[in-house]
């Protein structure tokens, strides 16, 4: 399979066996069932009315507005996957569909630029009056970052116009001049989308824009306060009571710790980035830096799963994070990929590609199943389907995927990261080349004017072994920089077969090989995979006593599946030897854990509580990965397991 | 001290120094205090309107209705507490404010013998039209128990009188002959009334009312359905949208697990009891033993608290029993505690009064600071302040005691629960006096015609010697009943200094002492108090590898006062030395436990997760009893203890 995009002044492929997957699924599966789901074809399921809602805002159907206030982003999120679906394979129908749906959008486009069909359908006198709640600026995000996602894949501007008239209107209506409003979204994301679309016109109103957006945020008095006054709102707000949900309880270079909606706040975080590399601004990099440490060292599941409250979808405090309550919402962990790309821009720190990895293997395709049919919003670390059946305090816990959302936000979500993920692997900085993930594909770089192509071949995520070919048109001196994963206990880097001591070209987790590079140049790198159990910090009181499974960037779980039920009671010795196999046949093909282990004997007990030592009998377990638990009969799941100390 | 009541044939007087604290506050501190709340003389505290809605109802103020659809039920449990303590001790000005208030509640009564003030005041034209959700049958009931307690304490008849026209009423209203509402009440506790009712009265229509209530319910076609479509009512109900929550999803001989409100469902299973016992009903008597098992085997916490969910304040599933989150309320453990003292009716079984043991020391009085000001509604076992601030999950779990609530429920459960304590040490079966709790208290009983009186001595629950002194008015031959509690690893029991072979006397728990007694016999029993590192059942996910400390009927606790911060990361070893010790100053004066533990070393953690095993370090750690947390400085508190295996 060949799929191929464009990354700044590169074209990629992928090529990969594990993505490749990944990327068909996309194409062959979510992309057509998402356009019947936005159309209302799908039986059975809560209507969408997405594309209704355009064709009714253009004045071409009669009817109401239907859906969620920021029903026009699954039309944008859908529009943007296409996009990154047609860089790696062209498909005429499919892009003929798109560019249908792109021309309904530009007839319902208000004369001013305005397009956002809640406001214009329902209430059309209201626009920004409630920048709060009602995610008008979200929704002309996404439809930016389609628009900027589907120029860059098709070259077509038509798209990337209406949206930049759009966005040219709203920089008539917001900013600190008099006469503008002194707003910003309730929802961060398009201060993301400006600086994309910064990048692919060069015109600065919109880097400006977004800088504005994120500088005024949280100022006082208290823009949120001020409409809701102007709107005769007298409502206490239902979160907390403050604007933490929206990270607007304060200037975003005071905020030191990561608060509220996941999703918003990593949207915002990816933003800050994207200005901070965009203007070299200190401040902004340093906060940052600070909230990266917070989110990452304090508040981060072992999955690359973030928020671990429901109410709010939201972040709670340093090192609570439960794992059968958890929110770990798909959007959230897909966020926290973009934030650590952005990241990576601002300074190459194999931290940042570290946590993308993990994000990538684990807590974000764990939002959906092998065939791209059903999907998680929340991903728990733990399930019992009994206790989200029954009890109410995990509702939001499903212990199944499900087919479609009323508040559909997750699947486009992941279905735009998937098809984008070639956009992962590598960055660039003038002549440094750097390797951040580890896949197949085949990518040409300009560096200083020459053509470089680079051949990835690995296994990846079931061994460490990669093979990187260096092909550049003439010989070519310029620096591939490596990624040496912070999972890896050791690893060899060779170029044409000769041994690298790595450790002397090391900054910051990358190897950096300055070389003249000529034509078939073989770099190796190999990476011990063995079968770790992984620690949490002791601050986090619900793993105390426990450990998970992980091997190379993939976290391990036990499905009762496999092991039967009331996982809870396996006591796993500190000595079991653990195998790790490949398995072709299970999961659409994936490595398995295996070891010797010991149960809590139950047939013992009849009563609750007694005096005296648990008995346990020898068991074998089997772990899988992660992201592809409930996959098979449904049933409990665990990510974190007992010890037998 | 000397407390005096009247149980059955028996006066009793509590002179025991446990239990003669909590009497004592009861009558100087917890009952003036809610005389001031019901007359909204609290400042700062929410308006009880309690004894307004009286005035109201009688004509003598203006006003609307205000609080709780069963705020009269607050008046009911307070005049109830009054009783019990004027039991105890005579007081004429408290007994002359009961009987104001009591002729205030006879003034509001309608002719027809109707009486509750939200109704008569609120909606005259719509009684018994929801069952339901309104509690009129509940503050009934409530007010019944007042009733048949003020004239055992005090021989005065006016407030029965006005119950038993009441009730007569509801007789006339409820059954099933052909003219009757075919309804029973949606808060089950006029049922246990009723039989009280009976008891004193010896009327059989109100032991037949209580039949009809428990036999009717959960029956085809559903009452709760009828009524609702007779007041066009079309919402449908919030809990699981069944009426498991009100246990009355089928009938009360068909339900084999406690579901639904806990507290709703344990004084139906006490009314049961009360009726299997008084009509020698052996299919009820089953399901009450079925119910029993499944309560105390399935669903109880090791403090004696039930209900493990806050959504609907209800039981859960088998073995779903989270310590966090827990919602354990008071009146469900002062409700167990009834349903226990009911089960020994019908059976002298030790299992029964080891549970109401369990739940007086721990789960019930847990509900109330050490001065009666402050109280728990929600009674966990496990305590993080921050957690209880921060997430809405456990926004119902308060990391401090509250001074009153606005459903203030609990705090007077707990003040007539108290007030009562003695009526729970003895019971008697003709010839046979059973001793199910061990306190001290001097009682005098009729036995076959001859008067007994009882002198128990102990320190309990610090030290499990007991010494009762048996003084027949004559050489007398009886049955004198001694419990061997569950918890107690052996037991020595004595006679007049002579060591009896108990074992060859016991049945169910009970050593029976049949022997003609005389005047000044010694019964001497020893219980030795180990301190016990308690287990439970491998089906409780929450509770592996984690143990709780127990001595005699005492469950205790981990409190940052005494050890710090982060209890989760507190690990103790198998082999560890646990130390008990009575500490007189220290929260009123308890018994310690102390020993050498280890804890996990934090200092070397940055990171939230990394591969290795932990670090710890030794502590000494100090556990106190459960029920008096949360007595010094707020922070953190855990019933279970990781173990260092």
């Amino acid at each position: 399979m060949k799929k191929t995009a464009e990354i700044g002044t590169s074209k990629i492929t992928v090529t990969d066996q594990f993505w490749g997957h990944y990327l068909e699924v996309v194409r062959d599966h979510v992309i057509p069932y998402q356009w019947k789901a936005l159309n209302d074809r799908l039986p059975d399921t809560e209507p969408s009315h997405a594309i209704e809602n355009f064709r009714i805002a253009a004045g071409e159907a009669e009817g109401e507005f239907f859906g969620m206030v920021f029903q026009d982003s699954d039309v944008a999120k859908w529009i943007e996957a296409v996009a990154f679906s047609l860089e790696n394979k062209r498909n005429a129908e499919l892009e003929q569909t798109a560019d249908d749906v792109i021309a309904l959008l530009g007839r319902a486009q208000d004369e001013s630029g305005y397009l956002n069909t809640y406001y214009t359908v329902k209430e059309p006198d209201q626009r920004w009056t409630n920048l709060r709640d009602n995610h008008e600026l979200y929704c002309a995000g996404h439809l930016i970052e389609a628009a900027v996602a589907y120029y860059k894949a098709t070259g077509k501007r038509h798209f990337l116009e209406i949206m930049c008239r759009y966005a040219d209107y709203i920089d008539s209506v917001f900013g600190r001049e008099e006469h503008k409003l002194k707003g910003y979204p309730g929802h961060q994301e398009i201060e993301l989308a400006l600086v994309k679309l910064y990048d692919v016109t060069g015109n600065e109103r919109y880097l400006n824009l977004s800088k504005y957006f994120i500088d005024e945020r949280g100022k006082q008095p208290h823009y949120f306060d001020l409409e809701k006054r102007e709107r005769e709102d007298t409502k206490p707000f239902w979160f907390n009571d403050d604007y933490a949900y929206h990270q607007a309880h304060k200037p975003v270079r005071d905020q030191k710790e990561a608060v509220g909606h996941a999703v918003r706040a990593t949207y915002m975080y990816t933003a800050m980035a994207d200005l901070a590399s965009r203007t070299n601004d200190e401040s902004l990099k340093k906060a940052c830096e600070t909230l990266w440490e917070n989110v990452t060292q304090k508040q981060m599941y072992v999955t690359g799963g973030i928020g671990s409250m429901v109410f709010g979808e939201a972040f709670s405090f340093d090192y609570d994070l439960p794992n059968d309550m958890s929110y770990t919402e798909t959007c959230a962990s897909i966020a926290l990929v973009f934030w650590a790309n952005r990241m990576l821009n601002l300074e190459a720190n194999s931290k940042y590609a570290d946590v993308m990895e993990l994000a990538l293997y684990n807590g974000t395709i764990s939002g959906m199943d092998l065939d791209g049919k059903k999907f998680f919003y929340v991903n728990p670390l733990e399930v019992l389907p009994k206790a989200c059946e029954t009890r109410n305090d995990k509702k939001h816990v499903k212990p199944v995927r499900q087919t479609w959302f009323g508040c559909a936000c997750c699947p486009p979500n992941l279905a735009r990261l998937i098809a984008s993920i070639g956009h992962y692997i590598y960055s660039q900085k003038e002549k440094e080349l750097f390797v951040h993930l580890y896949m197949g594909n085949e990518t040409r770089f300009e560096v200083a004017g020459k053509e470089v192509e680079l051949v990835q071949q690995t296994n990846y995520p079931w061994d460490g072994q990669v093979s990187i070919t260096v092909n550049p048109a003439t010989e070519h001196t310029f620096t591939l920089a490596l990624r040496i994963p912070g999972w890896a206990r050791s690893a060899v880097v060779k170029v044409n077969g000769e041994a690298v001591d790595h450790e002397s070209f090391m900054k910051n987790g990358y190897v950096y090989l300055n070389r003249s590079w000529t034509q078939g140049d073989q770099v190796e790198l190999s990476l011990p995979m063995t079968v770790e159990r992984i620690q949490s910090n002791p601050l986090i009181r619900h793993n105390v006593g426990k450990v998970a499974l992980k091997r190379g960037p993939v976290v391990y779980c036990l499905e009762e599946a496999d092991n039967g039920e009331n996982l809870h009671g396996i006591l796993l010795p500190r000595n079991a030897e653990l195998k790790a196999e490949y398995v072709a046949e299970l999961l659409d093909g994936v490595v398995v854990i295996t070891g010797e282990a010991e149960r809590i004997v139950q047939d013992t007990w009849s009563s609750l509580y007694r005096p005296g030592e648990e008995q346990t009998r020898q068991v074998q377990i089997k772990a899988v990965p992660y992201y592809a638990w409930c996959n098979r009969e449904p049933g409990e799941m665990i990510v974190w397991v007992s010890e037998k100390r």
